[in-house]
């Protein structure tokens, strides 16, 4: 069977493996097992493990719809949101793709949209490379600590009950990460309306 | 020697072995060889592995000093900076810090310094959380990617030459790091200046 799997069965069976057991149970040894091959199969699709990653992050990400809105802001918004809402529904996704993203292994795709539509609003180049990053940073941290956070929670590690009652750290909700996009979104209204001429 | 360890003792072992393997090599086991006693003696002061791991997080950030400032946009920035400089003095410190924060376990200190800042600017609580949660994961986000990308180049898992030249993805680099901190706060600087009095 081993010539015959593809790129694709490879990444399904990581993805299955990511969704069960998260991103410590991705070894290359697992994914062989399930899919019925030796890891030398895995080798002729994925130079290394590092690579088959960032494939199964270009994965999720490619499943991130294009945004719709009147506005670059309201654009903004809604990819960050989509972005958060495709990362959440797989476990450990938002810590894979930041981590296929440090090592630039990954496609820049989020990075790319977001800095599109900045780029589209008439933001210097400068900025726009400048607000990307805050903005993927952001997505990426905060959808990170929120899956780590309700899953922590799940395994009773932590009492979600008694943290929600927490007011002296962040809370995770879909208000306010739209909060914390709309904070950068404001900062970057001010560098178009700041001294540089708008494009 | 069981007897006399103490906390100190036992997270300064597990500094020296985050120093030297970074987070992977923060076993239990290991912690104890280190001191030469049993992993019972570890339990004695800290209830799990987790809590471990948030007391050497909170250990870390105790170590970023007060910061000094005429306005309280050049605290926050400072804060910032000095807050990602401890973290880079320790191998995998963001990822360890971002955890801690994302389980509640560690203490809060660094989103309570942000949130005491902008408090004092005059900012309204419910921007002071938006806000302090912006800049704390922008931090972590930042640093923890930033700290992945040269242990990879250093491990030759990448290529950091040619990434280098990579003008697609953001860069890693003090002056951008500030930019970055820089367009938050000037979105924080819109709510100062908008429809909320200041106090």
């Amino acid at each position: 069977m081993a010539g015959n799997i593809t790129r694709a069965d490879i990444l399904r069976a990581a993805l299955a493996i990511l969704d069960s057991g998260g991103l410590p149970a991705l070894a290359m040894r697992r994914i062989a097992g399930e899919l019925g091959v030796q890891q030398s199969a895995l080798y002729w699709h994925f130079n290394s493990k590092q690579e088959l990653l960032a494939g199964l992050a270009d994965d999720i990400l490619e499943r991130v719809p294009d945004v719709v809105g009147d506005t670059w802001r309201a654009r903004v918004v809604t990819l960050a949101s989509t972005l958060r809402a495709a990362l959440l529904e797989h476990k450990d996704a938002a810590e894979l793709v930041a981590t296929a993203f440090a090592f630039k292994l990954g496609s820049k795709a989020p990075f790319r949209r977001f800095a599109d539509e900045l780029h589209g609003a008439g933001l210097m180049q400068a900025d726009v490379e400048t607000a990307a990053s805050v903005l993927l940073h952001f997505v990426l941290g905060y959808t990170t600590n929120e899956q780590q956070h309700w899953q922590a929670a799940t395994l009773g590690a932590i009492d979600a009950e008694g943290t929600a009652e927490d007011d002296l750290g962040p809370q995770f909700s879909t208000d306010r990460f739209v909060s914390g996009v709309e904070l950068i979104v404001d900062g970057i209204d001010t560098r178009l309306q700041g001294p540089h001429p708008s494009a």
